[in-house]
Protein backbone atom coordinates (compact mmCIF):
# COMPACT_ATOMS: atom_id res chain seq x y z
CA UNK A 1 0.00 0.00 0.00
CA UNK A 2 3.04 2.18 -0.43
CA UNK A 3 2.39 5.66 -1.71
CA UNK A 4 4.25 6.45 -4.89
CA UNK A 5 6.12 9.69 -4.75
CA UNK A 6 7.13 11.13 -8.11
CA UNK A 7 10.66 9.83 -7.68
CA UNK A 8 9.49 6.28 -6.88
CA UNK A 9 7.19 5.73 -9.84
CA UNK A 10 9.89 4.65 -12.27
CA UNK A 11 11.23 1.98 -9.91
CA UNK A 12 7.68 0.83 -9.12
CA UNK A 13 6.99 0.19 -12.81
CA UNK A 14 10.25 -1.73 -13.21
CA UNK A 15 9.65 -3.75 -10.02
CA UNK A 16 6.21 -4.74 -11.31
CA UNK A 17 7.98 -6.93 -13.91
CA UNK A 18 9.32 -9.28 -11.21
CA UNK A 19 7.33 -12.19 -12.69
CA UNK A 20 8.27 -11.54 -16.33
CA UNK A 21 9.36 -14.82 -17.91
CA UNK A 22 11.12 -13.33 -20.94
CA UNK A 23 14.52 -11.88 -19.94
CA UNK A 24 15.03 -9.97 -23.20
CA UNK A 25 11.54 -8.44 -23.07
CA UNK A 26 12.17 -7.47 -19.44
CA UNK A 27 15.48 -5.86 -20.40
CA UNK A 28 13.93 -3.90 -23.27
CA UNK A 29 10.88 -2.75 -21.28
CA UNK A 30 13.01 -1.79 -18.26
CA UNK A 31 15.18 0.41 -20.47
CA UNK A 32 12.12 1.82 -22.24
CA UNK A 33 10.46 2.81 -18.94
CA UNK A 34 13.70 4.26 -17.59
CA UNK A 35 14.35 6.39 -20.68
CA UNK A 36 10.71 7.45 -21.18
CA UNK A 37 10.47 8.59 -17.53
CA UNK A 38 13.86 10.34 -17.74
CA UNK A 39 12.63 12.23 -20.81
CA UNK A 40 9.47 13.36 -18.98
CA UNK A 41 11.45 14.48 -15.91
CA UNK A 42 14.03 16.29 -18.01
CA UNK A 43 11.50 18.41 -19.90
CA UNK A 44 8.96 18.51 -17.02
CA UNK A 45 6.25 17.54 -19.50
CA UNK A 46 3.02 19.43 -18.85
CA UNK A 47 -0.37 17.71 -18.81
CA UNK A 48 -1.35 19.65 -21.93
CA UNK A 49 1.78 18.43 -23.72
CA UNK A 50 1.02 14.88 -22.56
CA UNK A 51 -2.53 14.89 -23.97
CA UNK A 52 -1.22 16.47 -27.18
CA UNK A 53 1.23 13.58 -27.46
CA UNK A 54 -1.63 11.09 -26.91
CA UNK A 55 -3.68 12.82 -29.63
CA UNK A 56 -0.65 12.89 -31.96
CA UNK A 57 -0.17 9.13 -31.56
CA UNK A 58 -3.90 8.55 -32.05
CA UNK A 59 -3.89 10.60 -35.28
CA UNK A 60 -0.77 8.77 -36.41
CA UNK A 61 -2.63 5.50 -35.87
CA UNK A 62 -5.61 6.75 -37.87
CA UNK A 63 -3.36 7.57 -40.87
CA UNK A 64 -2.17 3.95 -41.08
CA UNK A 65 -3.75 1.61 -43.60
CA UNK A 66 -2.50 -1.09 -45.96
CA UNK A 67 -0.73 1.51 -48.09
CA UNK A 68 0.44 4.06 -45.56
CA UNK A 69 2.53 3.48 -42.46
CA UNK A 70 2.69 6.73 -40.51
CA UNK A 71 4.49 5.10 -37.53
CA UNK A 72 7.35 3.98 -39.82
CA UNK A 73 7.42 7.51 -41.21
CA UNK A 74 7.62 8.86 -37.65
CA UNK A 75 10.47 6.47 -36.84
CA UNK A 76 12.20 7.40 -40.12
CA UNK A 77 11.96 11.16 -39.63
CA UNK A 78 13.28 10.96 -36.06
CA UNK A 79 16.34 9.03 -37.25
CA UNK A 80 15.22 5.98 -35.30
CA UNK A 81 14.93 3.65 -38.30
CA UNK A 82 18.37 4.59 -39.63
CA UNK A 83 19.90 4.21 -36.17
CA UNK A 84 18.45 0.70 -35.85
CA UNK A 85 19.67 -0.23 -39.36
CA UNK A 86 23.14 1.20 -38.71
CA UNK A 87 23.56 -0.46 -35.29
CA UNK A 88 22.47 -3.82 -36.66
CA UNK A 89 24.75 -3.65 -39.68
CA UNK A 90 27.61 -2.57 -37.41
CA UNK A 91 26.93 -5.59 -35.20
CA UNK A 92 26.82 -7.95 -38.19
CA UNK A 93 30.01 -6.41 -39.59
CA UNK A 94 31.84 -6.88 -36.30
CA UNK A 95 30.78 -10.51 -36.09
CA UNK A 96 31.87 -11.01 -39.69
CA UNK A 97 35.27 -9.41 -39.09
CA UNK A 98 35.82 -11.48 -35.98
CA UNK A 99 35.10 -14.56 -38.08
CA UNK A 100 37.90 -13.68 -40.53
CA UNK A 101 36.01 -11.12 -42.61
CA UNK A 102 36.05 -10.83 -46.38
CA UNK A 103 38.31 -9.11 -48.86
CA UNK A 104 35.80 -6.33 -49.46
CA UNK A 105 33.29 -4.32 -47.45
CA UNK A 106 29.69 -5.45 -47.81
CA UNK A 107 27.08 -3.10 -49.33
CA UNK A 108 25.81 -0.66 -46.73
CA UNK A 109 22.21 -0.88 -45.63
CA UNK A 110 19.76 1.99 -45.28
CA UNK A 111 16.13 2.41 -44.29
CA UNK A 112 13.41 0.35 -45.94
CA UNK A 113 10.92 3.23 -45.89
CA UNK A 114 7.14 2.92 -45.95
CA UNK A 115 6.67 1.94 -49.63
CA UNK A 116 7.90 -1.64 -49.78
CA UNK A 117 5.21 -3.91 -51.25
CA UNK A 118 5.85 -7.61 -51.00
CA UNK A 119 5.29 -9.77 -54.07
CA UNK A 120 6.45 -7.52 -56.93
CA UNK A 121 6.42 -9.38 -60.28
CA UNK A 122 9.53 -11.41 -61.19
CA UNK A 123 10.70 -10.01 -64.56
CA UNK A 124 13.47 -11.09 -66.94
CA UNK A 125 16.77 -9.21 -66.88
CA UNK A 126 16.64 -6.16 -69.12
CA UNK A 127 12.91 -5.49 -68.61
CA UNK A 128 11.73 -1.88 -68.33
CA UNK A 129 9.66 -1.11 -65.21
CA UNK A 130 9.55 2.61 -66.00
CA UNK A 131 7.76 2.39 -69.35
CA UNK A 132 4.90 4.87 -69.74
CA UNK A 133 5.66 6.38 -66.35
CA UNK A 134 6.68 10.02 -65.88
CA UNK A 135 10.47 10.37 -65.78
CA UNK A 136 13.64 10.09 -67.85
CA UNK A 137 14.70 6.54 -68.73
CA UNK A 138 17.66 5.05 -66.90
CA UNK A 139 19.54 1.82 -67.45
CA UNK A 140 20.77 0.05 -64.28
CA UNK A 141 23.47 -2.59 -64.38
CA UNK A 142 26.01 -4.22 -62.14
CA UNK A 143 27.01 -7.37 -60.41
CA UNK A 144 26.32 -9.08 -57.11
CA UNK A 145 29.24 -10.85 -55.47
CA UNK A 146 30.05 -11.99 -51.97
CA UNK A 147 32.70 -10.20 -49.91
CA UNK A 148 35.38 -12.50 -51.45
CA UNK A 149 34.42 -11.30 -54.92
CA UNK A 150 32.66 -14.53 -55.94
CA UNK A 151 29.61 -13.90 -58.17
CA UNK A 152 26.21 -14.78 -56.73
CA UNK A 153 23.99 -16.33 -59.41
CA UNK A 154 20.19 -16.16 -59.21
CA UNK A 155 20.42 -13.46 -56.53
CA UNK A 156 17.15 -11.55 -56.19
CA UNK A 157 17.08 -7.75 -56.52
CA UNK A 158 13.67 -6.62 -55.27
CA UNK A 159 13.56 -3.10 -56.72
CA UNK A 160 11.14 -0.21 -56.11
CA UNK A 161 11.08 3.56 -56.56
CA UNK A 162 8.82 6.52 -57.17
CA UNK A 163 8.39 7.83 -60.70
CA UNK A 164 10.36 10.68 -62.25
CA UNK A 165 8.25 13.09 -60.19
CA UNK A 166 8.85 11.19 -56.97
CA UNK A 167 5.40 9.56 -56.75
CA UNK A 168 5.13 5.90 -55.68
CA UNK A 169 2.44 3.57 -57.03
CA UNK A 170 0.94 3.36 -53.52
CA UNK A 171 0.26 7.10 -53.79
CA UNK A 172 -1.32 6.95 -57.27
CA UNK A 173 -4.85 5.95 -56.23
CA UNK A 174 -6.59 2.70 -55.46
CA UNK A 175 -6.48 1.04 -58.86
CA UNK A 176 -2.96 1.97 -59.94
CA UNK A 177 -1.64 -1.43 -58.82
CA UNK A 178 2.10 -2.12 -58.73
CA UNK A 179 4.25 0.24 -60.77
CA UNK A 180 8.01 0.74 -60.90
CA UNK A 181 8.57 -2.45 -58.94
CA UNK A 182 9.96 -5.82 -59.88
CA UNK A 183 12.11 -8.69 -58.76
CA UNK A 184 15.12 -9.38 -61.01
CA UNK A 185 17.46 -12.35 -60.67
CA UNK A 186 21.16 -12.22 -61.51
CA UNK A 187 22.62 -14.38 -64.29
CA UNK A 188 25.27 -17.09 -63.83
CA UNK A 189 27.97 -14.43 -63.52
CA UNK A 190 26.03 -12.48 -60.84
CA UNK A 191 25.12 -9.72 -63.30
CA UNK A 192 21.86 -7.76 -63.37
CA UNK A 193 20.42 -5.16 -65.74
CA UNK A 194 17.07 -3.45 -66.04
CA UNK A 195 15.45 -0.20 -67.14
CA UNK A 196 13.48 2.22 -65.02
CA UNK A 197 13.42 5.98 -64.62
CA UNK A 198 16.01 8.27 -63.02
CA UNK A 199 14.49 8.85 -59.59
CA UNK A 200 13.62 12.35 -58.46
CA UNK A 201 13.80 13.87 -55.01
CA UNK A 202 10.37 14.00 -53.38
CA UNK A 203 8.68 14.87 -50.10
CA UNK A 204 7.73 12.11 -47.68
CA UNK A 205 3.93 12.13 -47.23
CA UNK A 206 3.49 15.30 -45.23
CA UNK A 207 -0.29 15.70 -45.09
CA UNK A 208 -0.53 13.75 -41.81
CA UNK A 209 0.65 14.23 -38.22
CA UNK A 210 4.30 13.54 -39.11
CA UNK A 211 4.19 16.31 -41.74
CA UNK A 212 2.85 18.66 -39.07
CA UNK A 213 5.68 17.64 -36.76
CA UNK A 214 8.30 18.33 -39.45
CA UNK A 215 6.88 21.80 -40.12
CA UNK A 216 6.91 22.59 -36.43
CA UNK A 217 10.52 21.37 -36.23
CA UNK A 218 11.41 23.80 -39.03
CA UNK A 219 12.33 20.93 -41.37
CA UNK A 220 11.66 20.26 -45.04
CA UNK A 221 10.13 16.86 -45.86
CA UNK A 222 12.32 15.97 -48.88
CA UNK A 223 14.38 12.94 -49.69
CA UNK A 224 17.09 12.99 -52.35
CA UNK A 225 16.37 10.90 -55.48
CA UNK A 226 16.94 7.18 -54.91
CA UNK A 227 15.90 3.72 -55.96
CA UNK A 228 15.28 1.02 -53.33
CA UNK A 229 16.64 -2.50 -53.46
CA UNK A 230 16.37 -5.56 -51.27
CA UNK A 231 19.16 -7.89 -52.37
CA UNK A 232 18.99 -11.48 -51.21
CA UNK A 233 20.23 -14.93 -52.09
CA UNK A 234 20.27 -18.24 -50.21
CA UNK A 235 23.42 -18.63 -48.13
CA UNK A 236 23.95 -14.87 -47.77
CA UNK A 237 22.85 -12.08 -45.47
CA UNK A 238 20.30 -9.97 -47.33
CA UNK A 239 20.66 -6.20 -47.49
CA UNK A 240 17.95 -3.53 -47.79
CA UNK A 241 19.39 -0.39 -49.29
CA UNK A 242 19.06 2.47 -51.80
CA UNK A 243 21.12 3.83 -54.65
CA UNK A 244 21.16 7.64 -54.36
CA UNK A 245 21.42 9.87 -57.45
CA UNK A 246 24.73 11.76 -57.16
CA UNK A 247 23.45 15.09 -58.51
CA UNK A 248 20.18 15.15 -56.55
CA UNK A 249 19.18 17.99 -54.23
CA UNK A 250 18.79 17.14 -50.53
CA UNK A 251 21.68 14.63 -50.40
CA UNK A 252 22.91 16.61 -47.39
CA UNK A 253 19.55 16.85 -45.64
CA UNK A 254 17.60 13.63 -46.33
CA UNK A 255 14.36 13.84 -44.29
CA UNK A 256 14.95 10.28 -43.02
CA UNK A 257 18.76 10.45 -42.50
CA UNK A 258 19.31 7.53 -44.91
CA UNK A 259 22.24 8.76 -47.04
CA UNK A 260 25.50 6.78 -46.91
CA UNK A 261 28.44 7.94 -49.05
CA UNK A 262 28.98 4.45 -50.45
CA UNK A 263 25.44 4.44 -51.86
CA UNK A 264 25.73 7.65 -53.92
CA UNK A 265 25.94 6.68 -57.58
CA UNK A 266 26.72 8.89 -60.59
CA UNK A 267 24.04 8.78 -63.30
CA UNK A 268 25.64 9.29 -66.72
CA UNK A 269 23.48 11.04 -69.32
CA UNK A 270 23.59 9.74 -72.92
CA UNK A 271 22.22 11.21 -76.15
CA UNK A 272 19.69 9.18 -78.17
CA UNK A 273 21.29 6.08 -79.73
CA UNK A 274 22.03 2.45 -78.95
CA UNK A 275 22.03 1.67 -75.24
CA UNK A 276 24.56 -0.77 -73.69
CA UNK A 277 22.05 -3.63 -73.97
CA UNK A 278 21.43 -2.91 -77.69
CA UNK A 279 18.14 -1.08 -77.15
CA UNK A 280 17.59 1.74 -79.65
CA UNK A 281 16.78 4.89 -77.68
CA UNK A 282 15.11 7.77 -79.53
CA UNK A 283 15.53 10.11 -76.59
CA UNK A 284 18.28 10.84 -74.07
CA UNK A 285 18.71 8.34 -71.25
CA UNK A 286 20.83 7.82 -68.14
CA UNK A 287 22.89 4.91 -66.96
CA UNK A 288 24.01 3.87 -63.49
CA UNK A 289 26.35 1.05 -62.52
CA UNK A 290 26.54 -0.42 -59.04
CA UNK A 291 27.97 -3.64 -57.68
CA UNK A 292 26.49 -5.19 -54.55
CA UNK A 293 28.46 -7.27 -52.08
CA UNK A 294 26.72 -9.65 -49.70
CA UNK A 295 28.10 -11.24 -46.54
CA UNK A 296 27.97 -15.05 -46.55
CA UNK A 297 25.52 -16.31 -43.92
CA UNK A 298 26.98 -18.37 -41.13
CA UNK B 1 26.82 15.18 -48.12
CA UNK B 2 28.22 13.98 -44.84
CA UNK B 3 27.86 10.28 -44.21
CA UNK B 4 26.05 9.49 -41.02
CA UNK B 5 27.86 6.98 -38.88
CA UNK B 6 25.77 5.29 -36.20
CA UNK B 7 27.20 7.62 -33.54
CA UNK B 8 26.40 10.75 -35.57
CA UNK B 9 22.74 10.11 -36.31
CA UNK B 10 21.41 11.47 -33.02
CA UNK B 11 23.23 14.77 -33.40
CA UNK B 12 22.17 15.01 -37.07
CA UNK B 13 18.49 14.75 -36.08
CA UNK B 14 18.92 17.41 -33.40
CA UNK B 15 20.87 19.72 -35.74
CA UNK B 16 18.08 19.44 -38.31
CA UNK B 17 15.91 21.55 -35.97
CA UNK B 18 18.11 24.63 -36.46
CA UNK B 19 15.19 26.53 -38.03
CA UNK B 20 12.60 25.55 -35.40
CA UNK B 21 10.72 28.68 -34.32
CA UNK B 22 9.22 27.21 -31.14
CA UNK B 23 11.87 27.00 -28.37
CA UNK B 24 9.79 24.76 -26.10
CA UNK B 25 8.92 22.35 -28.94
CA UNK B 26 12.61 22.25 -29.89
CA UNK B 27 13.57 21.51 -26.29
CA UNK B 28 11.01 18.70 -25.96
CA UNK B 29 11.85 17.12 -29.32
CA UNK B 30 15.60 17.36 -28.68
CA UNK B 31 15.18 15.51 -25.39
CA UNK B 32 12.81 12.99 -27.00
CA UNK B 33 15.29 12.17 -29.79
CA UNK B 34 18.20 11.96 -27.33
CA UNK B 35 16.37 9.60 -24.96
CA UNK B 36 14.78 7.49 -27.73
CA UNK B 37 18.17 6.99 -29.39
CA UNK B 38 19.86 6.27 -26.04
CA UNK B 39 17.23 3.59 -25.37
CA UNK B 40 17.87 1.96 -28.76
CA UNK B 41 21.64 2.00 -28.25
CA UNK B 42 21.38 0.65 -24.71
CA UNK B 43 19.33 -2.39 -25.69
CA UNK B 44 20.84 -2.69 -29.19
CA UNK B 45 17.34 -3.00 -30.58
CA UNK B 46 17.14 -5.58 -33.37
CA UNK B 47 15.32 -4.91 -36.64
CA UNK B 48 12.78 -7.57 -35.72
CA UNK B 49 12.13 -5.85 -32.38
CA UNK B 50 11.81 -2.51 -34.20
CA UNK B 51 9.17 -3.79 -36.63
CA UNK B 52 7.34 -5.46 -33.74
CA UNK B 53 7.26 -2.09 -31.99
CA UNK B 54 5.87 -0.47 -35.17
CA UNK B 55 3.18 -3.16 -35.40
CA UNK B 56 2.37 -2.78 -31.68
CA UNK B 57 1.85 0.98 -32.11
CA UNK B 58 -0.25 0.37 -35.24
CA UNK B 59 -2.47 -2.14 -33.40
CA UNK B 60 -2.73 0.29 -30.48
CA UNK B 61 -3.93 2.93 -32.95
CA UNK B 62 -6.50 0.53 -34.39
CA UNK B 63 -7.98 -0.09 -30.90
CA UNK B 64 -8.74 3.61 -30.43
CA UNK B 65 -12.22 4.93 -31.07
CA UNK B 66 -14.51 7.43 -29.39
CA UNK B 67 -14.96 5.12 -26.37
CA UNK B 68 -11.57 3.47 -26.08
CA UNK B 69 -8.19 5.15 -25.77
CA UNK B 70 -5.50 2.47 -25.96
CA UNK B 71 -2.65 5.03 -26.04
CA UNK B 72 -3.80 6.50 -22.72
CA UNK B 73 -3.98 2.94 -21.39
CA UNK B 74 -0.41 2.36 -22.60
CA UNK B 75 0.73 5.56 -20.92
CA UNK B 76 -1.14 4.61 -17.74
CA UNK B 77 0.25 1.07 -17.49
CA UNK B 78 3.84 2.27 -18.02
CA UNK B 79 3.47 4.74 -15.15
CA UNK B 80 3.87 7.66 -17.57
CA UNK B 81 0.47 9.25 -16.88
CA UNK B 82 0.95 9.10 -13.09
CA UNK B 83 4.48 10.50 -13.43
CA UNK B 84 3.18 13.47 -15.45
CA UNK B 85 0.36 14.06 -12.95
CA UNK B 86 2.72 13.82 -9.96
CA UNK B 87 5.39 16.10 -11.46
CA UNK B 88 2.82 18.73 -12.39
CA UNK B 89 1.16 18.67 -8.99
CA UNK B 90 4.59 18.88 -7.35
CA UNK B 91 5.39 21.91 -9.47
CA UNK B 92 2.08 23.58 -8.63
CA UNK B 93 2.57 22.79 -4.92
CA UNK B 94 6.04 24.33 -4.94
CA UNK B 95 4.76 27.49 -6.61
CA UNK B 96 1.94 27.62 -4.09
CA UNK B 97 4.29 27.20 -1.11
CA UNK B 98 6.63 29.86 -2.46
CA UNK B 99 3.64 32.16 -2.66
CA UNK B 100 2.92 31.69 1.05
CA UNK B 101 1.01 28.41 0.81
CA UNK B 102 -2.17 27.50 2.65
CA UNK B 103 -2.91 26.08 6.04
CA UNK B 104 -3.67 22.65 4.63
CA UNK B 105 -2.35 20.36 1.88
CA UNK B 106 -4.44 20.36 -1.31
CA UNK B 107 -6.15 17.16 -2.46
CA UNK B 108 -3.71 14.95 -4.32
CA UNK B 109 -4.27 14.31 -8.02
CA UNK B 110 -4.13 10.97 -9.77
CA UNK B 111 -4.60 9.70 -13.32
CA UNK B 112 -7.72 10.57 -15.28
CA UNK B 113 -7.86 7.16 -16.95
CA UNK B 114 -9.53 6.38 -20.28
CA UNK B 115 -13.19 6.53 -19.17
CA UNK B 116 -13.85 10.22 -18.67
CA UNK B 117 -16.84 11.33 -20.75
CA UNK B 118 -17.42 15.06 -20.98
CA UNK B 119 -20.92 16.41 -20.44
CA UNK B 120 -22.30 14.14 -17.71
CA UNK B 121 -25.76 15.31 -16.53
CA UNK B 122 -25.89 17.93 -13.78
CA UNK B 123 -27.94 16.36 -10.95
CA UNK B 124 -29.20 17.77 -7.64
CA UNK B 125 -27.29 16.96 -4.46
CA UNK B 126 -28.43 13.64 -3.01
CA UNK B 127 -29.30 12.04 -6.37
CA UNK B 128 -28.53 8.34 -6.88
CA UNK B 129 -26.43 7.57 -9.98
CA UNK B 130 -26.10 3.89 -9.04
CA UNK B 131 -29.81 3.02 -9.09
CA UNK B 132 -30.62 -0.21 -10.96
CA UNK B 133 -26.92 -0.82 -11.60
CA UNK B 134 -25.06 -3.89 -10.27
CA UNK B 135 -23.36 -3.11 -6.97
CA UNK B 136 -23.96 -2.32 -3.30
CA UNK B 137 -25.32 1.17 -2.60
CA UNK B 138 -22.97 3.74 -1.12
CA UNK B 139 -23.58 7.23 0.20
CA UNK B 140 -20.83 9.79 -0.51
CA UNK B 141 -20.56 13.03 1.41
CA UNK B 142 -18.07 15.70 2.32
CA UNK B 143 -17.04 19.24 1.80
CA UNK B 144 -14.94 21.23 -0.60
CA UNK B 145 -12.80 24.00 0.87
CA UNK B 146 -9.74 25.90 -0.24
CA UNK B 147 -6.38 25.35 1.45
CA UNK B 148 -7.32 27.99 4.05
CA UNK B 149 -10.39 25.99 5.04
CA UNK B 150 -12.88 28.35 3.39
CA UNK B 151 -15.86 26.52 1.89
CA UNK B 152 -16.24 26.63 -1.91
CA UNK B 153 -19.89 27.01 -2.89
CA UNK B 154 -21.21 25.80 -6.24
CA UNK B 155 -18.02 23.77 -6.79
CA UNK B 156 -18.50 21.11 -9.45
CA UNK B 157 -17.75 17.45 -8.69
CA UNK B 158 -17.71 15.64 -12.03
CA UNK B 159 -18.03 12.03 -10.84
CA UNK B 160 -17.66 8.73 -12.70
CA UNK B 161 -17.01 5.07 -11.86
CA UNK B 162 -17.61 1.54 -13.02
CA UNK B 163 -20.48 -0.43 -11.55
CA UNK B 164 -20.24 -2.85 -8.62
CA UNK B 165 -18.63 -5.36 -10.96
CA UNK B 166 -16.10 -2.84 -12.27
CA UNK B 167 -17.76 -2.26 -15.66
CA UNK B 168 -17.97 1.31 -17.04
CA UNK B 169 -20.88 2.51 -19.19
CA UNK B 170 -18.50 2.88 -22.13
CA UNK B 171 -17.94 -0.88 -21.94
CA UNK B 172 -21.66 -1.78 -21.72
CA UNK B 173 -22.43 -1.67 -25.45
CA UNK B 174 -23.35 1.06 -27.88
CA UNK B 175 -26.77 2.03 -26.54
CA UNK B 176 -26.03 2.00 -22.81
CA UNK B 177 -25.46 5.76 -22.80
CA UNK B 178 -24.11 7.49 -19.71
CA UNK B 179 -24.37 5.53 -16.46
CA UNK B 180 -22.83 6.09 -13.04
CA UNK B 181 -21.76 9.61 -14.05
CA UNK B 182 -22.99 13.02 -13.00
CA UNK B 183 -21.95 16.52 -12.13
CA UNK B 184 -22.89 17.65 -8.62
CA UNK B 185 -22.50 21.18 -7.27
CA UNK B 186 -21.70 21.96 -3.64
CA UNK B 187 -24.15 23.93 -1.49
CA UNK B 188 -23.46 27.31 0.15
CA UNK B 189 -21.34 25.63 2.82
CA UNK B 190 -19.23 23.71 0.25
CA UNK B 191 -20.98 20.43 1.07
CA UNK B 192 -21.80 17.64 -1.36
CA UNK B 193 -23.70 14.36 -1.07
CA UNK B 194 -24.83 11.73 -3.55
CA UNK B 195 -25.53 8.04 -3.89
CA UNK B 196 -23.79 5.55 -6.14
CA UNK B 197 -22.42 2.03 -5.70
CA UNK B 198 -19.33 0.90 -3.77
CA UNK B 199 -16.80 0.54 -6.58
CA UNK B 200 -15.17 -2.82 -7.21
CA UNK B 201 -11.64 -3.62 -8.37
CA UNK B 202 -11.57 -4.44 -12.09
CA UNK B 203 -9.14 -5.17 -14.89
CA UNK B 204 -8.19 -2.43 -17.32
CA UNK B 205 -9.31 -3.45 -20.83
CA UNK B 206 -6.84 -6.23 -21.57
CA UNK B 207 -8.11 -7.65 -24.87
CA UNK B 208 -5.91 -5.29 -26.91
CA UNK B 209 -2.19 -4.77 -27.46
CA UNK B 210 -1.68 -3.25 -23.99
CA UNK B 211 -3.23 -6.35 -22.40
CA UNK B 212 -0.78 -8.48 -24.37
CA UNK B 213 2.08 -6.31 -23.14
CA UNK B 214 0.97 -6.68 -19.50
CA UNK B 215 0.81 -10.48 -19.81
CA UNK B 216 4.27 -10.57 -21.34
CA UNK B 217 5.54 -8.35 -18.51
CA UNK B 218 4.15 -10.88 -16.00
CA UNK B 219 1.65 -8.33 -14.64
CA UNK B 220 -2.00 -8.51 -13.67
CA UNK B 221 -4.31 -5.88 -15.21
CA UNK B 222 -6.29 -4.97 -12.09
CA UNK B 223 -7.03 -1.65 -10.48
CA UNK B 224 -8.27 -1.38 -6.86
CA UNK B 225 -11.87 -0.16 -6.44
CA UNK B 226 -12.18 3.61 -6.89
CA UNK B 227 -14.50 6.40 -7.93
CA UNK B 228 -13.23 9.22 -10.15
CA UNK B 229 -13.79 12.93 -9.55
CA UNK B 230 -12.84 16.09 -11.34
CA UNK B 231 -13.33 18.89 -8.82
CA UNK B 232 -13.39 22.43 -10.16
CA UNK B 233 -14.62 25.88 -9.28
CA UNK B 234 -13.93 29.36 -10.69
CA UNK B 235 -10.93 30.97 -8.98
CA UNK B 236 -9.36 27.64 -8.00
CA UNK B 237 -7.01 25.08 -9.52
CA UNK B 238 -9.05 22.04 -10.51
CA UNK B 239 -7.99 18.56 -9.45
CA UNK B 240 -8.60 15.23 -11.18
CA UNK B 241 -8.44 12.42 -8.68
CA UNK B 242 -9.95 9.18 -7.31
CA UNK B 243 -11.21 7.99 -3.96
CA UNK B 244 -9.88 4.46 -3.39
CA UNK B 245 -11.86 1.90 -1.34
CA UNK B 246 -9.75 1.12 1.74
CA UNK B 247 -10.50 -2.62 1.84
CA UNK B 248 -10.07 -3.27 -1.90
CA UNK B 249 -7.65 -5.83 -3.30
CA UNK B 250 -4.81 -4.49 -5.49
CA UNK B 251 -4.25 -1.29 -3.50
CA UNK B 252 -0.56 -2.28 -3.45
CA UNK B 253 -0.33 -3.16 -7.15
CA UNK B 254 -2.61 -0.81 -9.09
CA UNK B 255 -2.08 -1.57 -12.81
CA UNK B 256 -1.75 2.17 -13.51
CA UNK B 257 0.27 3.19 -10.41
CA UNK B 258 -2.42 5.68 -9.36
CA UNK B 259 -2.76 4.99 -5.58
CA UNK B 260 -1.89 7.82 -3.17
CA UNK B 261 -2.24 7.18 0.57
CA UNK B 262 -4.23 10.37 1.07
CA UNK B 263 -6.89 9.13 -1.38
CA UNK B 264 -7.65 5.84 0.39
CA UNK B 265 -11.05 6.16 2.09
CA UNK B 266 -12.74 3.78 4.55
CA UNK B 267 -16.20 2.66 3.46
CA UNK B 268 -18.41 2.03 6.49
CA UNK B 269 -21.05 -0.68 6.12
CA UNK B 270 -24.50 -0.07 7.65
CA UNK B 271 -27.47 -2.39 8.21
CA UNK B 272 -30.82 -1.54 6.58
CA UNK B 273 -32.39 1.57 8.11
CA UNK B 274 -32.42 5.33 7.78
CA UNK B 275 -29.41 6.73 5.92
CA UNK B 276 -27.75 10.03 6.97
CA UNK B 277 -29.80 11.96 4.39
CA UNK B 278 -33.06 10.45 5.66
CA UNK B 279 -33.40 7.88 2.88
CA UNK B 280 -35.02 4.64 4.05
CA UNK B 281 -32.74 1.78 3.05
CA UNK B 282 -34.23 -1.73 2.95
CA UNK B 283 -30.84 -3.33 2.38
CA UNK B 284 -27.33 -2.81 3.75
CA UNK B 285 -25.40 0.17 2.39
CA UNK B 286 -22.00 1.81 2.70
CA UNK B 287 -20.95 5.35 3.42
CA UNK B 288 -17.79 7.26 2.64
CA UNK B 289 -16.78 10.74 3.72
CA UNK B 290 -14.10 12.79 2.01
CA UNK B 291 -13.23 16.47 2.07
CA UNK B 292 -11.54 18.06 -0.93
CA UNK B 293 -9.17 21.00 -0.73
CA UNK B 294 -8.46 23.16 -3.77
CA UNK B 295 -5.60 25.59 -4.31
CA UNK B 296 -6.71 29.15 -5.09
CA UNK B 297 -5.77 30.09 -8.68
CA UNK B 298 -3.29 32.94 -9.08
Amino acid sequence: MAQLEAEDITQAVIDRMADCQDPRFKQVMTALVKHAHAFIREVQLSEEEWINAILFLTETGKMCDDKRQEFILLSDTLGISMLVVALNQLKAARAFQQGGGGAEQPTEATVQGPFYWEGAPALPLGADIGENMPGEPAYYQGRVTDTEGRPIANCCLDVWSGDGEGVYDMQMGDDAGMRLRARFHTDEDGRYRFWSIKPSFYPVPDDGPVGGMLRRMGRHPNRPGHIHMKVYAPGHQSVTTHLFVADSPYLDSDAVFGVRNSLIVPFTTHPPGTAPDGRAMDRPYHSATYDFRLVPAR
